[in-house]
Order: C-alpha cells, then structure tokens, then sequence
C-alpha cells in the first residue's frame, strides 16, 4: 500500500461540501482497510446537506458523508473474516456487543453505537479509503455488483421494516410513498410472500413505477387528505385492509391514513420519520389494537439481502437511476434534490 | 321465575338518569338469564354519563349503564354451561367467532361485537336482571365474593395490558397514573413478575395508595411538564429505565413521558385513552423502536383473574372503596365524579 | 335440484372399496351441498386403504375417503357467504369455535373437531355430492382450476408446516423427503423467502423433481445412515446449517438426520409421522435448544393458498401427475401405491 | 495480594477427587480475580464425578469442579463494571458475542462458548481463587447472602426453563420430578404467575417437600408407568390439562408422560437429560402440536434471578440443605449421592 492519502467529501455547514485530504487511518486487528467503490444517496444524507439537521438532530459540522457502501478490502491484519481483494457490503454502525440490547438481539439500538458520517478526520463513506469493522464487512459473490452492493442497505432496510411489520406469505400490505425507500419495501414484501401490495404517493410518476415494479393497485393522494376518506378508498381498491403499513412518508397526514387503513391487531411501522412530535389518531390506534413501530435500520438483515439479489429474488437494478463520479458529489445531491424521475443516486468512489 | 319485570336505570342524557321499569328478556339457548349482583362504575362510564361521549363515540340515549358485573344464574335452557345458582363474573362482549379476527385469537377486536350498554330496551349490567352469553358466564369460586367478582373486569383489563406489555419475571415498569386502573394493573403486573414497578400520578394521596398496594417506586408529577426531563427522573428514582410502560391517564403529557422513559425496543401500552388524536413523540419512540400498542379490553383474562384472586395472588378488596344500593346509581356517579378518595365504586343490584 | 341420490366410494376393509349409493345429505343454514369436481389423495388415505391405520389411529370400516377437495356451490340456504355455481376448494374439518383452542387461535386442534372422511353414510370427498360448512368453502377464481383446488389442502399443510419451522426470508431450509409433501413444502418456502433449500431423498428421480421444481440443493441419502455423518453432509453441500427443518419422510433416521442438522435455537417441524413412538437424539436437540414441532392441518392457510396460485407465486401444475375418473378410484391408489413417478394422483368426480 | 497459590479439587477420573495447588491465574482487562464464597453441587457435577460422563460428553481428566458459584472481587484491572470487594454470582459461561447466535439473543447456545469447568491448570468455580469475565460476574445486594448467590445459577436454569415453555400468569404447569431443579422450577413458575402447579416424583418425600413450597398438587408416580393412564389421572387431579410442562427427570416414561399430559398446542420443556436417544410418543405430540423444547442454562437470568431473590419473590434459603467445607468436597459429593434429604449442597471456600 503506497497511498499515504485519503481523500473525501465534508459537510462544513448547510450546502457547503468541500472536498478534503486527510491521512489514511490506521486500522486494527479487527478492521479493514476498504477502497471504496459505489456509495448511495439517501434522505437522511440529503436532509443533513440541505436542512442541516434530521428529525432531533442537528448537524455538527465537519461532518463526512455517505452510509450505504461498497468497497474491496485492501488492508487487513487478521485474515479471519475477509481477505484482501475481497468485495464487500458496509453495513454501517458499530454495536458494543455488551450491552443489554446487543446481548438481547437489538444490536440496532445499541446503547453505544455510533453510526458512520462521524467527526472528522473520519470520512463518511463517501471516500477513497475508509476502515470499518471486519465482522461488518458482508462478502459479496461475483453475481452481485459494486452498485448493487452499495443498495444492501436501503435493502436492509426495507427488510428489517417488513419483519417489524410481520409481513409474510399472504399478507396483505399498504406501503405509503413511493419513493425509494417504499420502492424497496415493495421489493422486499414480495420477496416475503406478500400477495396484496397496495402503494400510495402524491407523484402518478412514482406510481407507475412501483406498478412496473410489481405493486398490485396504486392510489393517488393529494396530502393532507382526510385518513378515513382515504382509508375506506384503500379498502375499496384494494378489496380487503392492510395487516401490515408501511409508512415510508414521514407526512401526518399519510400516518393517518396508515392507522384507519390497517385492520385491526395488524400493524404500522414507521420507516420514515418527519417531525419530532406527530399528531396520530391514537384512540382509533388502540381499540383496534393496531401496534405503531418504529424501525431503526437493521438486524441481521445485510446477508439476508445480498441472498436475495444474487438469488434472483429481487432486481433492484431499475432502482439504481443515476450515477455520478467522486468530484461530482455535490452534483448529486443537486440532483436528488431536484429530481422527480431519481430513485437512487450512486456516486462512484 | 314469577317476575316477569325488569328494573334498571337508563342514561336519556348528559347527567341524565332515569330508572325504568321493562319485560324481563327471553333467553335463547346458548344463554342464562342473571340475578344481578354487582356492579363496578368506571370511568367510561363517567365520561358517557357527565360529558356524553367516550373518545370518538358520541352518546345516543336512552342506553343501558354498566359493564363490570357479576350476578346469579336463575334461568337456562341448557345445562351444557351453567347451573341455577352459579356464581359468575360476566364478561363484556359478543364476538361472532367466524371472522378473521375471531379465528386468529383476537376475539377482543372482532369485527361485529357488541359491547354491553346496549341500546334500550336492553339494559347494561346494572340491573335487577339480565341476560347473557352462557360462554361469557365466568363461575366464581367459594372464595371469591360478588363484589370481587365485578372487579374481575378492571382486572382483566390490567392482565391484558400487561400481556401486551410483554410484563413477565424481571420486568421494570412504568404506570403513569395511580387511578383505578393503575392500580390494577400495579397489582397485575407484581403477580406477573416485575421486579421494578414505579407509579406517577399528580395526587399524592394515590401515590400513597400505590406505595401501600407494592409499588416500589413513586413519582409526583404535576402536569404538562417536560416528557423528557420526567424520563430523566424515573431513570434516576428507579435505577434503570422501564422495559414496559402502562400509561393510564390519556393525557398527551404522561404518553410523552411514556415514551421518553421507556428503554429502547421496549413497549408503551396505551391503557388510558383520552382525545381522538394525540401528539406523541414519535422521532423519538421510532429510532429506539419503542413500541407503542393500544390494549382493547381482554383475551381469554376472566379465568386467569379469577384464579388470582382465588389463590390469594392479588388482594383487590382494598381497591374496592365505596359501595352503593341500586336506587342510588345517581349519587354513586356523583361520589366517582368529585371523590378524590374514590377507587372503585360498586353498586349493589 | 333433482337428483335425490349420492354415489361415492367407501372403504370396508384394508384395500376393500365399495362403489355405493346413499340419498343426498340434508343441509343446514350454515351448510352448503356442493357438487364436487376434483379430490386428491394423500398419503394418509394410502395408508387407511392398504394398511388401514394411521398412526395410533385404528380404521373402523364402513369409511368415506378423501379429503384434497374442490367442488361447486349447488345447494344452500343461506347467500351470506357463498352464491350458487361458486367454485370452491373445501378445507375439511369443522371446529366447534368454542373451546380455548379455538379461542385461542388454534382451530386446528380444537377439542371436539371432527375430520372428513366420516363414518358411513357420511361420504368422504370423493363423491357425487358433499355437505359442507359454508364458511370452510373458499372460492376460487377464475385463473385456479378445480384440480389446483383440490391441491389448496396439501398446500395449506405446507404453508401451515413453513410458518410453524418460522420459514421467512433468509431462511436456509432443509426438506426431508421429496415425496408429494415435501414437494409441497419446497414451493411454499419458496414463496415465503427461503434462500437456501436441500432436500433429501432415497430417489434420485425425486431429487431430479426437486432441483427442477427450485431446489438450490439435493442429497441422496440410502435410509439408516448415521444422522451426524449426514448432517455434516448437507453442511457442507449447503455451505451453512438450516435454521428450519421439515421432516416429511416419517423415518426415524431422517428424524435423526433433522435435529443433527439443524443450527442452534433452530426447529424441526414433523410432516410426515410414521410409528407411535420414535426415538430420537433428544439430547442433542435440547442442548442446543432446536425445537420439535409437529404439525396438525393447518390455520387460516386456505385463503393465503389461493391467493399464492392466483399470483403465480407457485406452480402446482406439474405437481399433479395423474387424473382418474370417478369409478377408478380403486385404479387411483394402486398407481399411488406402485408409481414411483407419481406425485399427486386427482380424482375427477 | 500477597497470595500467589491457588488450591482447588481436581477430578482426575471416576470417583478420584484430589486436592491440588496450582499458581494463580493472571487476569485480562475484561476479567476479574474472585476469592470465592460458595459454590453449589449439582446433578451434572455428580454425573461426572461418579459416571465419568454427561449425556454425550465423556469426562476427559483432569478436570476442575463445580459452576454454580460466588464469590468476592479480589483483583481488577478496570473499574468500570465491578469494585473490589463486590460480592457476586458468577454466570458460567463465556460468549463470543460475534457469532450469529450471539448477535441473535441467544448466547447461551454461542457456537464457541465453553463452560466452566475448563481442563486443568483452570479450576472449576471450587477454588480458592477463581478468574472470570467482569460482565458476566453480577453484583449482589446487602440482602443476598453468598450461599444464595451461588444459587442463582440453577434458579437460572429455572427461569429460564420456565421462559422457554410460556410460563406466565395463569399458567398451569407440570413439572416432573421433585429434585432440586424440580423444585427451583417449582420456585420460578410460582413468580412467574402461575395459578395451578403439579408436581410429580416416585420419593413421597420429594413430594412432601414441594406442596411446602406451594405446589398446589402432587403425584406419587412409580416410574415406568403408561404414560397416558397417567397423564389422565394428572388431569383429574389437577382439574384440567398443563399448558406448560417441565420435565426435569430425564427418565423416558416421564417424558412419555409429559407429552401425553399437555394441553394441545402447549410445549414440554426437557430440562433433565438422560440418555442420548429417547424414545418419545411424537406421533401424539405432533398431531396436537405440543412442541418439545430443550433448555440450556440461560439468557440474561441472572439479573432477575437476583432481584426475585432480594424482591423476596421467592425464598431459596429452604432449598440448601448441606453444607461442607473446602476441604469435605469429596465427602459432600457423597452426601448427594446418598441422601434421599439432600435438595442443594453448598460448599464453602
């Protein structure tokens, strides 16, 4: 390894990303030196660039970018796990394997862990090189790309939702929004055995897509429509009522619709989340036992997913719409922010 | 059986009492027609009798009054069930048994049943007689009295939350209100097991009576204060955070301490319901996958409350503190309205 | 309605059946009289015919036979829930809705269910005419043939047999025995997600079925080999360890072969069931605590069968490999009995 | 510390206890040196002293002695878990923490993990001194003495055993055999909720015994019994069937028993192992979905087991019997094996 240098992309405020060169980092024996390959855009990155914050929490500049990730093992000390030229998936996060959730199965709310994009001098994993925990370095096989590996976290994602949902074989399941993390919902409740999909958005666009992509009947919204109108239409389309939602809007009004729609003892899972505090309707929550979830990234889910695409089990490739390379990341954002056809943006590391 | 009347009192309106005078019910085969005995007050009944509404059901007079209720078997057309002279707890409720809810195990939330209270001529459960569901007529043993046997409702309610809860050996829990049905489910959730119990309320006299029922902790709460900073100090007074949290009150600002307080991928029950929509912390209850989960009365709870209570696993005389003549449902009502000191109140029949 | 007689088959002794004729069976109005289309036959009918026994069950002859049923709706009182000329798949048994199991969410074990195949006047499936409880009758579409509609009961077996093995997305699976069953079981994993599935056989032509029909993996196993030496075998063809194992030989080596197999906190579920009494490696079960689950039916499974063919989820055509016309049933259980090509045999009606 | 030997028991074949010196052991930064206090005998500790094996496993010597343990922290590296002078339970045991049982909530199956009772130079828990992982050495309050903080381990295994077979609130529960993990289940399911407990054992003693710590039934079995005539009289004893059963005999004619005594869709819980095969009546508990689970040791028990105790929810100090000290160890061995009195053997080091 003769590079002394890393470069990448820092957060210095809202809109001001600056491209950066710092030392490698230095890894131990239970790290990888990684060069990066593909790295997706999501939201949570887009909301921190432009909004400096996300949901209660407020951006701390300098900060790095980037969390859903592929790259190649470079430099290793132990041979373990991966070895070197290895492709892999970064599942992000760093659970202490102590605490009471970790040691309960919860390593996702790990009392500890802290999730990539951290302080610099560390990069986020938007970056030529970046170290990251070996065991968190999930092998790719020869039938899954950079690109594609760079998708198993919005896949993950979308499977851990789904689980917290219960969605299985015959479930019957709304997905509110049609963006790109309902898109993948959509991909995983299929892959899980769902047999009635019904997905909603304010855009016709999104909704042709999530149709081409396999959703069983659309619904056209306006926001901020009455949830009980909407419900009884969902219903109605759909010819029964959902016993899993997703609710991957973060929008009050699309929340409402998610609890009237879904029958009773059934569940909503929030995926994506808005404000800090969102009026709900709680009584008609409760006395029909319809359980509100939330859900934060994953468990267990990055070997789950890669299983899925190299099966076959779902194509995630028609949501890989825009690619970009390494000096063109504010470009990107520019991009996800803008446009109305981007499901996902991939800059090339 | 010579009477061939009936007397009970009916609700014509707001604060409107009336007792009536109507034919005694004929009974079908799979039913039993009841002597009466007692009869709790709760607060559903309070709100529909002082404020005409219960959450988002508006009041439509005349209607029965009373649904906590445990009475004598005097008339039967089949002796598959019952004898004359069984002493029984009736459990609210009518469930179809053919829908998909009743098929799953969720007869509570089937899609058809109704609740007791039903329109006139039907009275509710308090009343000289009344009939019923020979299924949903729950023998009393020896040891367990007929006032007991009214509370086998709030009872059931409590072991049902707790179950949702996922109460069991070793939990830490949280009740925010030190009401009737806090204190049962403070009951219900000692016998099942907790090891941490802490009680909020805004009354210090409730507080005292938790203290004295087995709470191990208590927190004065004033209202409206900050869900965040009253997390801090149950945390601080119990030693850890609550795994399972009951909140009792309705009130937006005990739900956010509810959440706030509650360990990561822990569980809120929503027990007390009081507006239709509620703003509720959610950022917060979703990156920590807090669950939050209404409770709708009970699932197969009457036999287990009445093993409580017969094996001396609960006390629940103590909770009983008032009890009323079947002339004085009026001034019974009255006492729960104002009575600071008021946990249950029963009205004999 | 003119016809007044009914003709079926009905069993008299071990490999004795007799063609007779009984008038039409009268229907309540909770019942429908179907004509029936299609019947299957299993390898408990096999086994009531030629050995006339069935597990610890003694045959008590005169018998109906058949249970793998589609007819249509031609009789009934009541339009609530079918209208005549309805197709539909009928799912045997008829729980009583009031026992705790039923209460509880567990029909298929309810305390006083009955199974078809009746005693005599009682026809089995395989008749002119049938009786049935409307709400057991689920309509088919219009894409499921009636022979597919007969298929909905081993199917509903298979999915009830997944869901108990916890077969979700992700999930390795071992299936032992590639039998009709089994073949069964392979397509409902599948549908739910299963990433990795090997089945067994002592057949290389059923193994040859198996990867054409999506097995990832096969083994071909003699009978009586040393389930360790096994298990270390579809370890290493399988590149893992199942987390779910469903035994669907009956065979007490193969039983042997599930629990050494299966990873950790894994389980195995009991399809098919042999002798009384088995002896298994219990020890190693329980230290590494892979649970022995067996399975009865199914629960709420029919209307989720359908839907999965109705999707294309599955394909059960080529499952069906022999059709016999009514008076051929005898014909019908001697090619189940002999043919080592045959999967499912369908007996037209 | 002045001291720089340790002494402790060594088994260096069937029946040939001796005393050893050996160094002391040098601690990690994760670990504790413990003076230890008390350490309980148990069944497998017997097994292998006098049968020179346990279920699979063959005794390889020499071998240190002894896992139900606590002791007094004596040497640390780090403060950040434990002080010197905190008085402890020592969980057995040393997980991973990175396999995929680790990471899924179940370390006690952890695919590396190895128990106590390690090849010598390591001591067994009966030892002077005894090194351990810092986290998994947990403290005890004021009112915990050491002789009950060595109980905790199989109180542990009670609870745990108990959580496996759904015990809860209103539970019904066989537990088969009155020894002393017979009787810590007993202990355990009371805590837990359950309202109706049988207890079965072929020593009226044993039986005696247990209706003193609150069975609410016994049964006086001879052993090798039919297991169906039993399991009747079970019922008619015990007034209705056992949702939950715990087998702690690991006698055949007891599982038998168990399986046939269940409640349909109950689970039987195997927590006494005898011989590696066993034959079970699995076509009976497959057709009534009566699951069979193994048990082994426990997750996250000890936190609970110690607060039940200081919570006064259930009283162990009836259960320690005997007690010897250090140097008797050979002759308490004796003791259990001998004593028809002897429930739990405590040595004191």
């Amino acid at each position: 390894m003769t590079t002394t240098l890393n470069e990448y992309p820092v957060l210095h405020g809202v809109a001001d990303i600056r491209m950066e060169t710092h030392p490698l980092p230095e890894i131990g024996r239970d790290e990888v030196l990684l060069r990066m390959s593909s790295v997706g855009l999501c939201g949570s990155d887009l909301s921190l660039v432009f909004k400096g914050s996300l949901g209660d929490y407020q951006l701390t500049p300098p900060l790095g970018i980037g969390h859903e990730a592929a790259g190649v093992v470079q430099g290793l000390l132990s041979f373990l796990i991966n070895s070197p030229g290895d492709r892999v998936a970064l599942e992000p996060g760093d659970p202490c394997w102590k605490c009471e959730m970790c040691s309960g199965g919860h390593y996702n709310v790990c009392f500890t862990s802290d999730f990539h994009a951290a302080p610099v001098p560390n990069p986020g994993c938007i970056s030529r090189y970046y170290k990251h925990k070996a065991a968190l370095c999930h092998k790719l096989p020869e039938s899954v790309s950079q690109d594609e590996g760079a998708m198993m976290e919005p896949l993950s994602v979308a499977i851990h939702a789904c689980r917290r949902a219960h969605v299985g074989v015959g479930s019957s399941v709304l997905i509110c929004g049609a963006g790109a993390i309902g898109l993948f919902c959509l991909l995983a409740a299929k892959a899980m055995g769902a047999t009635h999909i019904i997905m909603t958005d304010i855009r016709e666009s999104a909704l042709k897509k999530a149709k081409d992509l396999g959703a069983d009947h659309t619904l056209l919204v306006k926001g901020g429509e009455d949830g009980k109108v909407l419900a009884c239409q969902v219903e109605r389309v759909m010819g029964c009522r959902p016993s899993s939602t997703l609710e991957c809007t973060g929008v009050p009004s699309s929340a409402a619709l998610a609890i009237y729609a879904t029958r009773s003892s059934g569940a909503v899972v929030l995926v994506g989340i808005g404000a800090e505090d969102v009026a709900l309707p709680i009584f008609n929550a409760a006395i029909r036992e319809v359980d509100i979830r939330g859900t934060f990234r994953y468990v267990d889910c990055y070997p789950v997913a890669i299983d899925m695409v190299a099966k076959g089990m779902v194509d995630i490739k028609p949501l890989i719409t825009h690619r970009f390379e390494f000096q063109d990341v504010t470009k990107a954002f520019e991009t996800l922010r803008r446009g109305s056809n981007v499901i996902k943006c991939v800059v090339s590391c």
